[in-house]
């Protein structure tokens, strides 16, 4: 029958929007996309406020079994909850294609994602060049791309969001100063000056919930801060317009 | 006492979360700025729904006549409702370092924006570059801007979500046509081969309501196209991902 894909933004149970709700509570089926991002609430709270049981549907669910998903929207209204807005993964999009194909009606709820929450650090959204995002580093595996946007993007004068690493299945969820180190790192092996000690950047944890922390200082000064708990991201500022100077000032 | 600044989404009354809907009923004043962008639902619908009489606040009641709110929020809780994101202009920012000032409490309540309910069109947003704003050509003022964001991105891979004027005052909004004419106009002057009657690009109309259309083709093929009721906005493909084509393939 339906397929609805709802973001559910990025904190509180209370973060999805009126027509969100109304729709999971005429849903059969209700599943929730939780490994690509992370609500700072737990999902009895969302199965108390939505009236319904609601299933985990894991990387290997959505990759790999998404027509067990899609097959029960044929016949029945279900939800498919994401954390954040609705097509902030790869994946989401490729469940859309295959509800397509299969003749299922889809209906898409928005909601916010870190990519505007992250207006409140005062840097013009319209100014972000690429975003990037900083994995682990395991051995073998250290790849320098986050490195080489943040090149990219300040030498045409944007900004740049470092979206961090979040191993949900080993409990793993990078910090602002594990992403520090690593570009550190990178730019030790590198030595292109992208990014040094003394470069002045924005860490920030928990944005689009009451108690969010953001912090404007070199990458030095920020590796001694603790942000707290999770989620984390890093701006790296481009040119500054006044205002946003000013604003940045405020983190200080 | 405190000054919430509230987002409201792209298009219904509805899309409001059910945090933003609690704090405006706790209000004493409701402010709608709404000159930035627009709904699809009129003020007495958001009225009605809040129980509250929304005074709008325009261009130059927010840049000029900022205190006259901020005061009102010294000794009551205010609510700003801001259409999309709540950091969508730099606007917001400065109401936002004001409050600071006068030691104004401020709580932040996101929602969606263009910015990321344009990932519908299937494009991975992390792969957009700088984002911009197409302005209604007069006389004398024919930026080209929006043609060398283009022409920036193209070269990095990346795609370019190109925003539409927004003439509130004149009620003149920007349609996908008016915006490829007047590309096609710099590109005839520029000859920098840019942005041709050839090249592949998506139209995109009422993005974030359930009526949202979407069509990619030609920059010449969506020049016959009636796009319909605003908001207009149009995107510039970069290098694409098998799944980025597949999903413009939705669209043809």
């Amino acid at each position: 029958m339906v397929l609805y894909l709802i973001g559910l933004g990025l904190s509180s149970a209370k973060d999805v929007t009126l027509k969100g709700l109304e729709a999971v509570k005429k849903c059969d089926s209700v599943y929730l996309e939780d490994y690509t991002s992370k609500l700072n609430c737990t999902v009895s709270e969302l199965e108390k406020q939505y009236g319904k049981k609601i299933i985990l549907a894991d990387r290997e669910m959505v990759e790999k079994k998404a027509d067990e998903i899609l097959d029960k929207a044929k016949d029945a209204k279900v939800a498919f909850l994401v954390v954040g807005d609705v097509f902030s993964a790869t994946t989401h999009a490729d469940v859309y294609m295959r509800a397509k194909e299969k003749n299922i009606e889809i209906r898409i709820i928005h909601n916010t994602s870190i990519l505007t929450a992250v207006g409140i650090v005062g840097l013009e959204l319209y100014k972000y060049g690429k975003t990037t995002s900083m994995p682990f580093f395991e051995k073998g595996f250290e790849p320098e791309t986050p490195y080489d946007v943040i090149k990219m993007n300040q030498k045409n004068g944007l900004h740049t969001l470092v979206l961090l690493d979040i191993k949900k299945d080993l409990n793993r969820l990078m910090t602002v100063n594990q992403a520090i180190e690593q570009l550190l790192l990178i730019d030790d092996r590198k030595k292109e000056g992208v990014f040094t000690p003394d470069l002045k950047i924005v860490g920030c944890a928990r944005l689009g919930s009451d108690d969010f922390l953001i912090k404007y200082g070199t990458a030095k000064e920020l590796n001694e801060i603790d942000f707290g708990e999770p989620l984390h991201c890093l701006v790296v500022p481009g040119k500054l317009h006044f205002v946003e100077e000013a604003m940045l000032g405020l983190w200080k």
